[in-house]
């Protein structure tokens, strides 16, 4: 048969991947696909520059449009990132009837809904493994390994920088700042950290996996997004010597009465496998009911680890692309006319267990006062422990209480509660427990 | 699209799972596939024995020949096991033009070669991802998610039995036979374990896993395999001291000479996430050159685990077999024409670490004696103890090495060397050791 002609918009970090591990492993890579693959063509913006992979036989040029338009290529694969000249080029390459592979996250997360409909007008296919988890097959996992089951939640580490930082928090008791700041130096964080942080890139992650999960559409701008910036290392300190471990998690759930999207800080026992995994290292968890617990973990990120994902989407387009377009595996693992639009739940209405912690006068009562706020909003106490303060500058102790599962909104209400207390300083500190357990 | 219909061979623990997954997940599950799936037929040995599962509408069979042969039967799906029947099922239902799902590691270990050539002969499928690692999307992971990858090796805890005996031992200080004996009354155990304790069953599926991985046939006869049943409580209570846990992998690599294919005992570091795969549990690691280590993690046995894995096949059969049957996912991963026979090692020119244990009389200059012999064979040591024996009954110490990496023969002539000590007593307990890094 003859080779199939890949052009790449961008050749980037994961574009000189994906250059890399074609040209390394072509020989093994054609015994399985049953035929060669080529890079034929590559968009990139600027034409001069060194690059860290061999260019033999590639045609480069610097309007990615020039690819999406190109007639002798079969697949476009999208490496650029954004959502702005991304958009355009993907657009033009499903209308030109190309098949697309794209590491977008941002990109299916935001305008998936859209793409994916224009893809299935067009008979091709978008294939985005990369978007999710990096060289994890966990997109192919889902959406087929696991088609026999109802899936029942998610939860996994799906940003490689915020997982870095809370591990070495954990690890050598250092501050977000600081740890931050090493990440930047050493390339796992970007010169401005917001996406990975603040848990939006997360979210966009979490958008893409709840909807394979749960059969709904890409919706972004429901999930509820917080991110690491505020988590204090007194609190993972805390959180380790209760048994638990500070894990930046996105959560999706099938709860009575909708799903739930979530991007937090998230307190896990420690004996939980995904409680240990470490670094920049990725995993999700899925719990489903026929099979029970599942995880999948791996490399989040990385040059060759995201190229992975990318050459095996397009091995995968290469299987596909002759077949029935009405019988191939649907975008969002269910097909687009029983996709169904469940609520997504407000953040009040989620149930879950807290780690709180307040700074309080060291004076008799105040636990009392405490308690009995909880207990008025029928807020039962797994643990309770008071320390002394850390904190050099005041004579405060640390009231540190984990809440069995409550709504939200009345957690809220009772932290509300005991903030207005005069022997409780300042805000409370609010971090939301998962036990992981069926 | 009309429903598929699915027939049954055997519906026992896994057959009547199948049946309740796909009755209960019905709409889930077209919602996917895009059609529905009907059982219609199943063949039991006792057509009037009670059952744990709904068998409404499925016409019930005692000859498997029957389904097999049945014209209304698309896909088969072979639940019987063993390498018998099933084995005469299975071609009969390929002669006749059905695509075949099957859990049935012996099966496929064992026949797999000639069945898939058959079954390409006949323009079917054979599915077969229940074979391993029960519900994790292992062999889909690997032949699928991993394939822009050269790979390096795979360790996986693919019996759940051993390891739930091995992590009893390690968690409540009991002994093999004792907690066999609680796993065979808890059903996690057969009535003759010998298939589970002795590693013949880790030996098929790293049959399986191997061949996917490395491009190689399925051969069985030449893994070499070791069980648990002479582990000792002691041994895993020294390794423990040493920060290892001792589990029963199954080991593919791709050395320089050829492939090491073994199934053992081994110490793993206690920091490794699949050293933490405890109870009855399954976990494969995977290392490969462009994405890294990946782990998967789930249920290795059960009646819906199992049974999610031969639903999601039964899925992606309906998928694929309107395809071109030349470019469908090739049954071992790599295409039949380019499956290469490489050479399996020898067990004496593998390359590993080792655990020695020796029973010595407490005397001066043991331990010079031990350590010169291990110099001479160029065997470096990596840590050194000497226990007061837990034994009652003797006066001996014990003497524990970890060595360096050193050739099996290499290190199984220093242990004869030392064996012939005077004050060493008995034979030396030697468990391989892997630190599971790149």
């Amino acid at each position: 048969m003859n080779p199939i002609r890949v052009g790449i918009l961008g050749l980037g970090t994961v574009g000189c991947g994906t250059v890399n591990v074609l040209a390394r492993n072509k020989e093994e890579i054609s015994r399985r696909a049953g035929r060669k693959i080529e890079i034929c063509e590559a968009a990139v913006r600027d034409l001069t520059a060194k690059r860290d992979c061999p260019l033999d036989n590639i045609k480069l040029d610097s309007d990615p449009m020039q690819v999406a338009n190109s007639p002798g290529v079969h697949i476009v694969v999208e490496l650029i990132g954004g959502t702005t000249l991304a958009y355009e080029a993907v657009k033009q390459a499903i209308k030109n009837h190309k098949h697309v592979v794209t590491a977008n996250k941002a990109l299916i997360a935001l305008h998936g809904n859209e793409l994916f409909k224009l893809a299935q007008d067009n008979g091709v296919i978008i294939a985005f493994e990369a978007a999710v988890g990096g060289g994890i097959p966990i997109i192919k996992s889902l959406r087929e390994g696991l088609s026999a089951n109802r899936i029942q939640w998610l939860a996994g580490i799906i940003n490689g920088t915020a997982n870095f930082i809370l591990t070495e928090m954990k690890d050598k008791g250092r501050d977000f700042a600081d740890v931050l700041a090493e990440a930047q130096e050493l390339g796992y964080a970007e010169a401005d950290p917001t996406f990975d942080v603040e848990g939006i890139d997360a979210a966009h992650k979490l958008t893409i996996l709840a909807s394979i999960a749960f059969g709904i559409p890409l919706q972004f701008s429901k999930v509820a997004t917080e991110g690491i910036s505020t988590i204090e290392k007194l609190d993972v300190e805390y959180a380790a010597e209760l048994g638990y471990n500070i894990k930046h998690l996105g959560i999706a759930r099938r709860a009575a009465d909708g799903i739930e999207l979530r991007v937090h800080p998230t307190l896990i026992p420690d004996t939980r496998l995904i409680a240990n995994v470490n670094g920049v290292m990725n995993a999700v968890l899925v719990m489903a009911d026929a099979v029970g617990p599942t995880l999948y973990y791996g490399a989040g990120a990385g040059s060759e680890a995201t190229a992975s994902a990318v050459v095996a989407d397009v091995v995968d387009v290469v299987r596909t692309m002759t077949a029935d377009p009405d019988n191939r595996v649907p975008h969002l693992a269910f097909q687009p006319d029983s996709i169904v639009d469940l609520p997504i739940l407000d953040m009040d209405d989620i149930e879950t267990s807290y780690y709180l912690r307040a700074s309080v006068v060291d004076k008799p009562g105040v636990l009392a006062h405490i308690t009995s706020i909880l207990a008025e909003h029928n807020i039962s106490i797994e643990a309770f422990t008071q320390k002394d303060s850390r904190q050099m500058d005041q004579d405060d102790v640390q009231v540190v209480i984990l809440t069995h599962k409550t709504r939200e909104q009345n957690l809220n209400k009772s932290v509300d509660k005991i903030e207005e207390l005069t022997e409780v300083n300042g805000k409370l500190v609010k971090i939301r427990m998962e036990h992981l357990k069926r």
